[in-house]
């Protein structure tokens, strides 16, 4: 049985957001983002290891890492490493990969996860994801994870819970945009809402289906190339096809219009790390609640603040309360974590002010 | 005439008020504060050359500056160079100075000048220190510089100025602490105090009278090696009996006790750059009143910044305004400028946290 399981790994962001932690070269899910020796990716890969076989684990990324991915996961097989010629969202990408596993494996059923995100109680997650391979191959089903949200986020979507189908598996009713804060209480109050971790399980045939269905502007670029996947002509057949795709998310695509969606319902620690803020929540806190790793730091009347500074370079603050200090050696910034919405201004200021030599 | 005027530069400084920029092995005077190409002390060198030969050039500095002395000032001869054997302030560096050069030349005058101040109109300078010389070499006095004040500075030491003796030079009343604002301002008001510079101009043997008669407990100590000075013994001597001398200021030595004391008053641009505010005082100002040197910045609502940042990494700030940012490589120091005076303790601490490491 198991090894009709397979995983797909998406790798290609660019983590903007974290600059200048976060490079173009190098970004976030690359990183080793709180000193483990193991970077999110890395991480990623560690977990899903227990079960799938490795030669089932997929790795769709930019054509740009495909020597980060060799050097990170050296283990991963070369034809498991699928590298998109444009950066065109996760439908393109997740109608690729479906296609590359379902013309290898036609019975195949299949997790999709992110490569940046944290998840801090594997054992958990492990549980769940067995629990899904399990109902997807007993339903044509489309399942997302849903976790139990534990304070008012407004930076996540949410999933609204309908009849339950089995047990913690349920209908979707509803997916939501993220929330402002009073709709965010409302929501966690009500017990109907979960966060929207953007991990899917399904059968290879189940989402080639839903996305003909429903995406068939996209498919249209994928049937064309149906007798290419799993040849030697696939990496050919998508240099030449896939920039042409419109670029679409899964969810907007998919996951809200079918109507054969269910949410497996859980509760593993889990943050998309998506913010300094996030990444700060996540992090041990030293003295004054100051986030520095192990970085040498001496505070004065400081509190609340991430330094994210690479090598043993000392760190000495006064007076400085709930900021973002990132230092790669060629960039500082120092930013309010109130204000890290505009680190992605700051980063096309940048590049019109200097070029891609700080990007 | 010109052969038997000298000019001592002291280089001895630690400068810890600048720490991490100024460091123990590399003090504010060897910086290049400007991005002029050249140092503080290589400025000072620079600007004593068109008023003394060459030749009659001496730097006193501790023996741990030795290499740093030869590599910025490659044309001063080994001989010119006297090495300190430990910090004893400036009244034991100048007896020294003094009976160093009246060994070489008993006629000699000599101006003594710190290494790590800014001069802005050297000009004016050069007219100010031939006029002192000229008094010097015709009076037995004790010739202080006065700049006159342009704004009621509290970090200076003030002189107040007696009955003018000829044009621009005048005896002294009194020298006066650093005061207070409001009676800084009551000084400036007045137009009778001039800011203390700590330039002197003497005759060599004036100030070795002067050095007698009020602190003999230090001439006692460079009385006994009278005869070595200036033959190949001296600095032996030095070595033995240089770490015994009190540590005294020459002000506090002589200045304030003798009757034979008087002051250049003159306008030149002067800043002791003794803090990092009056640094900032004395740098260009970029967008927003941020001081950065070249170094590449971008600034969002921040403003009375100085940054002090090696090499040409970029800056990109958001909501910071009136802190000093010094990044050194292997330090990062964030502090307002209102709580420079602390940096002293910051030194301290991390001596005590880290060791001699970030010193």
């Amino acid at each position: 049985m198991a090894s009709h399981r397979y995983c797909v790994i998406m790798c290609g962001g660019v983590g903007s957001r974290f600059w200048p932690y976060s490079r173009e070269n190098r970004p976030k899910q690359f990183l080793d983002f709180f000193g483990t020796g193991r970077s999110l990716l890395q991480m990623s890969y560690d977990r899903i290891l227990p079960l799938v076989p490795k030669e089932n684990i997929v790795v769709v990324t930019n054509a740009k890492y495909a020597s980060l991915i060799r050097e990170q996961l050296p283990d991963i097989d070369e034809r498991n490493i699928l590298l998109e010629p444009a950066r065109r969202n996760t439908a393109p990408c997740i109608a690729w990969a479906a296609y590359h596993i379902s013309a290898i494996d036609p019975e195949a059923s299949m997790i999709v996860t992110p490569s940046d995100h944290l998840i801090t109680s594997e054992g958990e997650f492990q549980d769940c994801v067995m629990r899904g391979f399990d109902f997807v191959e007993n339903h044509d089903a489309l399942l997302t994870l849903g976790i139990k949200p534990v304070r008012p986020e407004t930076g996540y979507g949410y999933i609204q819970i309908g009849k339950e189908e089995e047990p913690g598996i349920l209908k979707v009713k509803t997916f939501t945009e993220k929330p402002n804060l009073e709709l965010a209480k409302v929501f966690l109050d009500s017990g109907e809402f979960f966060w929207n971790a953007g991990i899917f399980i399904w059968k290879a045939s189940s989402i080639i289906d839903a996305l003909h269905r429903y995406d068939s502007d996209l498919m249209v670029h994928f049937d064309s190339g149906k007798d290419y996947f799993g040849t030697p002509q696939e990496n050919e057949f998508i240099e030449e096809n896939f920039a042409s795709c419109p670029a679409n998310s899964i969810d907007y695509a998919v996951m809200e219009k079918a109507d054969n969606v269910y949410v497996e319902c859980t509760s593993f620690g889990w943050n998309d790390l998506g913010t300094w803020s996030a990444l700060y929540d996540q992090s041990p806190k030293r003295e004054n609640d100051n986030v520095a790793g192990d970085t040498p730091l001496l505070s004065y009347e400081s509190s609340g603040n991430i330094f994210a500074v690479n090598s043993d370079k000392l760190i000495v603050v006064h007076g400085l309360h709930d900021y973002i200090v990132a230092d790669t050696g060629d960039v500082l910034l120092v930013c309010p974590k109130s204000e890290e919405q505009r680190i992605k201004q700051m980063v096309y200021d940048v590049n019109v002010s200097f070029g891609d030599k700080y990007l």
